[in-house]
């Protein structure tokens, strides 16, 4: 970790800027604070930074009757997250406000009578949960005065960085590895930003990219997920936010969520401690799950093993979007599912495949291969008896399974027929 | 077009059916009526038959707030649908309600003062319009007793009705033809539902189709875009309802529709009519332009020659979507297009991608392309001085970018660098 990337005190204080409720970043290590600004280590310890909030002026009623006042996207909450109060003004992508689907025909499937939902995440304008992310991070470069919106990517946060930055009036720059599949390639270029090969791996592309931030050569550019990554990292309270709301502001009894880097999971117990606090929720004990594929499962492995700490894997997963071997929110993970009384469990790519196929056969919607791991961790976990099913529980779908359709290419044609009755009928098909 | 499509007064009188304000069905050619069924054409004169509302029980007032009350989907317009009131219990895919962007920086481009927005449907649960549409015949199928939900296809229409079908608990059987390309197979087939390939092209599939509805082996089946056709093109009216109350309740002052089979266009032209009816919009005169691909141009042609008949084409272009040679609506969108005062346009292949890569470089909205042929007829229109960029724009953007990836498959990396600071000078990059 580059020292560049450390703030002190002094040096943020002489641009103070307006990003709401958000008082200072604190270390999540240390609890050392300092001013706002594009850095996301501990100057002290160097701990993970994230945003300091000051509520207390809100009251409870007046906070609900502004949020539910609000537009129907993140900027609701617009009162609680690290963006100006006249946000949902600027020119940005405008994520959220999904749809949280009952799932009455998957909870007959899985056996679940106290009610199932999966908070359908491929309804974001570019079909991913990363539009949340980056709709953040992108306030924030706004605020910091930053015009180049960056990022290292494999995927949905190549397309998500291209399509806000466009929309925005930003440069934007992504770093891919240079042999990526067409496909995803297109998928990032089609916003006209530059897209940027690297001849070397997803670790020499995330190399490069401290070295940038770093050089005078990155001055002015917002990296979302490095620089930028506290307020980034917020985008993610949305969705605890969204599922209380849409559940009539009431907590679920479960949630189960993907862990690619951890950062999702520990945002959705941090929104949903916070609608706690602020009185918006009743308080009652919730259980978060976590939910990874089996060949790339730190975290469950070190959570089934009993430590505390996670011990780095090589990737081998058709769940590209959660493959991240050495999660950075890891011990932070363990600690909440432990807390609430939740688990983290692991499925292996077979299963994830038939959970796409039985969440689409069921309910309609067809997820990206993590909507495949958090359904067939769902599954897995009633089967053993961890997940409760008389419980309210809600699954989170964060992708579009048009983004993984090599997932499932095996599935086609049921029957091949001539085009008359007699070869219909002899098909069998009625 | 088989006798067994048109129902007499006394077959569809014995069962009754609760589909909300839909009185009867009425044939737009001779304006007979019959009671409300499964049936499309006109007994007497063959033409096709439309859905006859009874609004009169309506105080203006008290809709506009008992829609802006209702659900963040199309069912808030369950007042002028063929849907019973409790539509919104029922499962369904609940489609509709998708953003009206924006777009000031395409503005900016095209020259549009008088404010430029896009009706993005790619947001809608399987990303294209055809959700809309496919709900609304489900809703029918449900009325009438069906069991079985159909459709001939090559694309969107499959994964709509696939996945309304499997929310709703209602088989499903698509046809196809057989040779389609194994991505489109995969998104339609991924739902579960029977998917049957036709050894033959588009037409003889279609020919099977009518075949079947008239056979007893058709019992039971609901054909979305046959003999569920009146209640299904409804659906598309609630583009002009959204449009229209995104506006704050005003009529746009230009629309451009894409048209394929022309019954959209027909359709949103009709609800803005109901609309103006009901005192829900101020009665003031709009413009409603049809855009097509050069390639499959059988509308615009006409447009052009001052036709009042359309003259079959054999497509041959990239926008799949709109590739229909003898457009059924093809003489109403002629009609409308002339007594709006406004026009049918066409842009070459070559055209669409461009304005697609415009729309997602500056809105960040990846469209199909179907959307391409809207930007790129409203970009040609202009340019040709037919509309006022002086007047409130709305273009439709009815599919998804993922779904014709092939389009816009040239677009790719800017640079390719070696993973260090030298490297990423020497490319300009900064």
């Amino acid at each position: 970790m580059a020292v560049q990337t450390v703030a002190s005190t002094t040096d943020t204080a002489a641009s103070p800027v307006d990003l709401g409720p958000a008082a200072a970043l604190s270390c999540r290590e240390c609890g050392h604070r300092v001013p706002l600004g594009p850095v996301f280590a501990c100057e002290e310890c160097f701990g993970p930074l994230e945003i300091a909030y000051d509520f207390s002026a809100y009251d409870t009623e007046e906070l609900r009757r502004r949020i539910e006042a609000g537009p129907a996207n993140i900027w609701r909450y617009a009162p609680l997250l690290p963006v100006p109060a006249d946000v949902a003004t600027k020119p940005n992508i405008n994520p959220g406000w999904t749809k949280l689907v009952k799932a009455d025909n998957l909870a007959r499937e899985l056996g679940v009578t106290g009610g199932l939902y999966v908070k359908d995440d491929s309804g974001n304008p570019t079909h991913s949960f990363k539009d949340r992310v980056v709709a953040q991070a992108l306030e924030a470069a706004r605020a910091f005065g930053f015009t180049t919106l960056s990022c290292s990517s494999t995927g949905n946060l190549a397309g998500a960085v291209g399509a806000a930055a466009a929309r925005a009036g930003f440069r934007s720059c992504v770093f891919i590895p240079h042999d990526l599949e067409q496909g995803k390639v297109v998928m990032a270029a089609v916003y006209g930003g530059e897209l940027v090969g690297i001849e070397g791996n997803y670790d020499d592309v995330n190399r490069f990219c401290s070295e940038l931030i770093g050089d005078p050569a990155g001055e002015g550019w917002g990296f979302v997920n490095v620089n930028l990554r506290p307020y980034y990292a917020e985008g993610s309270k949305t969705l605890a936010y969204e599922i209380c709301e849409q559940l009539g502001w009431q907590l679920p009894d479960q949630i189960v969520v993907p862990i690619a880097s951890g950062s999702q999971l520990t945002k959705i117990d941090k929104g949903l401690q916070e609608l706690i606090k602020l009185g918006l929720v009743e308080d009652k004990p919730y259980k978060i799950f976590g939910a990874q594929a089996e060949g790339c499962s730190p975290v469950s492995t070190a959570y089934k093993a009993g430590h505390d700490v996670v011990r780095p894997q090589k990737p081998n997963t058709i769940a590209k979007s959660l493959a991240i071997g050495n999660p950075a929110d890891g011990p932070y993970v363990l600690d909440i599912a432990r807390r609430t009384g939740g688990a983290v469990e692991d499925v292996t790519d077979e299963q994830v495949v038939d959970a796409i196929k039985l969440l689409a056969r069921t309910e309609g919607i067809f997820a990206e291969t993590a909507g495949g791991v958090t359904v067939g961790v769902t599954r897995k976990l009633i089967e053993n008896g961890v997940l409760d099913p008389s419980l309210t529980t809600v699954v989170l779908n964060t992708g579009d399974g048009l983004k993984t359709l090599d997932a499932v290419a095996g599935t086609g044609l049921t029957a091949t027929i001539r085009p008359n009755l007699e070869s219909f009928r002899e098909a069998g098909l009625v």
